[in-house]
């Protein structure tokens, strides 16, 4: 079976093992409690409908009232503070649903919203990420030159740790301010700060709910939506650096095969490091991963300036006018023009361009 | 200014005004609504009140009761289905907040369960997704041999057109199953089904919370199950088609930056296209995006089976025992040690490494 099925069959495993495990951990830890819980819960509920001998109807119109009113009481949601707040939420997928559309428009312009924002925020925060870590790199580079180090280059070992020192002290900050702010313990906002930069976003615990904060605190929800952005490029900056060569595997190996098999396909000799030729010039390069083909490096010493269309038309070449093209072993009369697009794919094709 | 800085500055200030302009829209969506629809609650709220002559404390009382025992009411939901739904939310980072941990042991695990799972996680759908726009790429080649078209290979917008069908085909199933299962409207269902793929999740409207669905009714468990998976892996395919490449945009302009500057550090030319050396034999090969280095390719005449260690130490060239090793341009009396490790990492570099 092919390598990258074997892989994400393999991954698929892995995940279900790791629900099963996660599934059986949270029922031995919660669900105890819970049955604590509601026996209590339904205890005082029911003290309380008798000391005021609500009907069953009334109570469920009740329950109904006080769900819905609970964003409303959090102060008003849908003023421009609160809509900013609650476009970030849809556009980074924490999705609180501390306050959610009420209209058939909101909805609609919801998901139209959505469609084109998730993708933006996704690329944005990952661009960021990698330019933190790129000034991390220089940081750290000019640190060790200082300190006198023989090794001043940043190496991932280094960037790792910075990255993790960066996100812990992000999650320790943040949850001391909403500590303060909110009234939670320092777990408890460890644990919301925890949340939403994973943009799980439960929604059990959000900031900017209580007094009416959002129209009344213009300086918390500052605080609160720079620590959001900025926690999730911190966020973006691990995953660049832990995650994003292991999303991208798949679609390499894909690409490598490919080339690989239109080598083969044409009897070309895949040659790893520096060659001479017949005549005793040399080849040099390495074939890196990007598998450029190098067409039948031991055999070809004659060439011409070629006219023909197969390797002329393509203006992306960039050939300067000095310098000449090979009759290759692809001979223009052998090469269709599907094959020869083949190649130019191979040889051109950009290296986040997704295998298809 | 670097190329790279100013991408990442453009994608802020584009996010920034398209929040600007989100928060605006969602203001004048919903802001009256919110006015009109907080006035009834509170006007039947103070109703039930007098009616039932409840005081004050009581009504707070009961409101905290109401909302805690909102997720109890739903059914047992941290028995083993109810777990394996809620880690499944937090693996996906969808997180509806139907149903948090209470205890401290249940909400730390979730945190280390998430620092491990939500990676897998993004890795696992990623790979499916190009598993999946792989195997739409052979049905369309094979569709398109059978149809008898002359050019018969998938182009990007052929898979797009697939994705873009089954991303849609997949939620209008869904939320016709969920509107049947659930007695929401078809439209409710779509927002429902288009919230829980982008995993923003607000958990205002969340299946199995209704008649204990979670203990009751395991075929719809298991449905509501598969959507939710499937669905992610079919939104995992567009985001790897149409969204993957941006993403690793700054990491691969990096990766091309370093190998210039260390190709200009060096003196070395850098040619794109194939050229002839000096002695008439031809260098073939397209200097690729992975910026394979060719030293010295127009002057380079003489060689050497060269014995000292600069090229020789590395096993990770492959090369041949017939394959002899070049004097480069970069002479090994020239080159330290740290240079050469430079020089090594850019040749060889593997294609998803982050850029440091």
């Amino acid at each position: 079976m092919k390598k990258q099925n074997i892989r994400t069959l393999s991954l698929i495993v892995c995940t279900f093992t790791y629900l099963l495990i996660g599934a059986s951990v949270f029922d031995a830890l919660e669900s105890q409690t819970e049955n604590r819980r509601w026996t209590t819960l339904s205890d005082i509920e029911k003290m309380i409908m008798n000391k005021y001998n609500i009907s069953p109807d009334d109570f469920k119109l009740l329950e109904t009232l006080i769900l819905k009113s609970e964003p409303h009481k959090a102060g008003q949601q849908w003023k421009f503070a609160g809509s900013f707040y609650y476009a970030t939420t849809v556009l980074t997928t924490i999705g609180y649903g501390h306050s959610t559309p009420n209209t058939i428009g909101g909805k609609l312009f919801t998901m139209f919203y959505a469609m084109v924002g998730i993708p933006l925020g996704l690329v944005m925060f990952q661009s960021i990420g990698e330019r933190l870590n790129k000034l991390s790199s220089v940081v750290i580079r000019k640190a060790k030159r200082l300190s006198g180090c023989t090794e001043i280059e940043a190496t991932e070992i280094n960037l790792i740790c910075v990255v993790t020192t960066l996100s812990s002290l992000t999650i320790a900050v943040g949850a001391a301010a909403f500590s303060r702010y909110e009234g939670w313990t320092y777990f408890d906002s460890v644990y919301y700060c925890f949340i939403t930069l994973t943009t799980i976003g439960f929604g059990d615990m959000v900031a900017l709910q209580k007094d009416n904060a959002l129209d009344t605190k213009p300086e918390y929800v500052i605080f609160a939506l720079i620590f959001i952005l900025f926690g999730l490029a911190i966020v973006a900056a691990s995953l660049n650096l832990l995650v994003l060569r292991f999303v991208t595997m798949n679609t390499e190996d894909e690409r490598r095969d490919e080339a690989e098999a239109l080598q083969a396909a044409q009897g070309a000799v895949r040659l790893e490091g520096d060659v001479i030729t017949a005549d005793g010039s040399i080849l040099s390069g390495q074939l890196g991963e990007n598998n450029a083909v190098y067409h039948n490096i031991s055999t070809t010493t004659s060439m011409c300036t070629c006219t023909c269309n197969c390797f002329r038309r393509d203006s992306d070449l960039q050939l300067g006018p000095t310098v000449s093209m090979p009759v290759d072993s692809l001979s223009c009369d052998q090469l269709s023009m599907e094959e020869y697009e083949q190649v130019m794919e191979v040889l051109m094709v950009p290296r986040t361009r997704v295998s298809i």
